[in-house]
């Protein structure tokens, strides 16, 4: 049997600024009726900032959803037709002040593909430079430096769970052979 | 400045079989308003079969957002009440048949957390036993066993992209010391 799902009917449940919802109803494989829910999202960057000492730049951030300060990799939404490699540098230089002389490509992350269309695109930038952090208005972080040895310590203990921080943390890792 | 976000009204916009969704009014540290969508979601589970000879179970299915089919691992979502390690045992033998002799817990992962409060808990599972499976009705799926070397190899090319899928394979990496 081909696993394929057919839209019959969109509907717009809700538009915001960051995430649209829309209820579709399919045809399943088997041809009955069932209903999808998706979140749709523009998508964004995570950038693992390593500098040459060994550490990483890391920002905490409120997170809404949770209610804490949360842990993670320097991120961002890629702006309407934004490149992605473009959307590193501008969220690394934004949030951070860095530059990097070399960013490398480490792949992209569906964050759950079960309901979202998100995708989050992974950089390790190295060779930093430093300048001036220009956080959007309204956007409250803290940066600190971690050993990326000791930032594997902790998305193996499970103090780090953020996915795209867990996942670029693990690809640098296995990437530079540590 | 402490970085804590106030409420200050909820508004439900749409509510859903998988997700419910929110807009709330917040208060921002600087003391100025600010909005905040919230994607909720009951959370659930990811499991790593790994058979003894040193494959792994992984599933096929047509993921609607993307409109494609995606290689995960078997996973579920969290029925409500239930405890993680139950539901990991339940999705296993649901979507695959096994039954383990060992369940290792991974650690959790939040998927996204600028938007959505889905958390998942991921488990290695060893000692497998084969059953029957037993998808939910109308879940259509394949089954494939792909040598665990194989899928870092994958997940590291950029062909797995799955968020729970690249954090699982890359913690077990690392725990089993592969």
């Amino acid at each position: 049997m081909e696993l394929y799902e057919k839209t019959v009917s969109s509907e717009e449940k809700f538009k915001g600024v960051i995430v649209d919802v829309r209820l579709d109803r399919i045809e399943l494989p088997n041809g009955r009726p069932a209903t999808r829910e998706v979140v749709s999202h523009p998508g964004g960057v995570a950038i693992l900032p390593l500098h040459d000492d060994g550490t990483v730049t890391v920002v905490r951030q409120f997170r809404y959803p949770f209610g804490r300060v949360i842990t993670e990799l320097p991120a961002g939404k890629l702006e309407r037709g934004e490149d992605h490699r473009v959307c590193a540098l501008r969220e690394l230089e934004e949030e951070t002040g860095y530059t990097p002389a070399t960013l490398t490509y480490m792949g992209a992350l569906l964050s759950s593909p079960g309901f979202t269309d998100e995708v989050l695109h992974m950089y390790l930038a190295r060779g930093l430079k430093p300048g001036e952090c220009h956080p959007d208005e309204d956007e409250f972080l803290e940066r600190d430096r971690v050993p990326l040895g000791e930032l594997v310590k902790e998305v193996m203990d499970g103090t780090i769970q953020d996915a795209k921080t867990v996942a670029a943390v693990l690809k640098a890792k296995v990437l530079l052979d540590l």
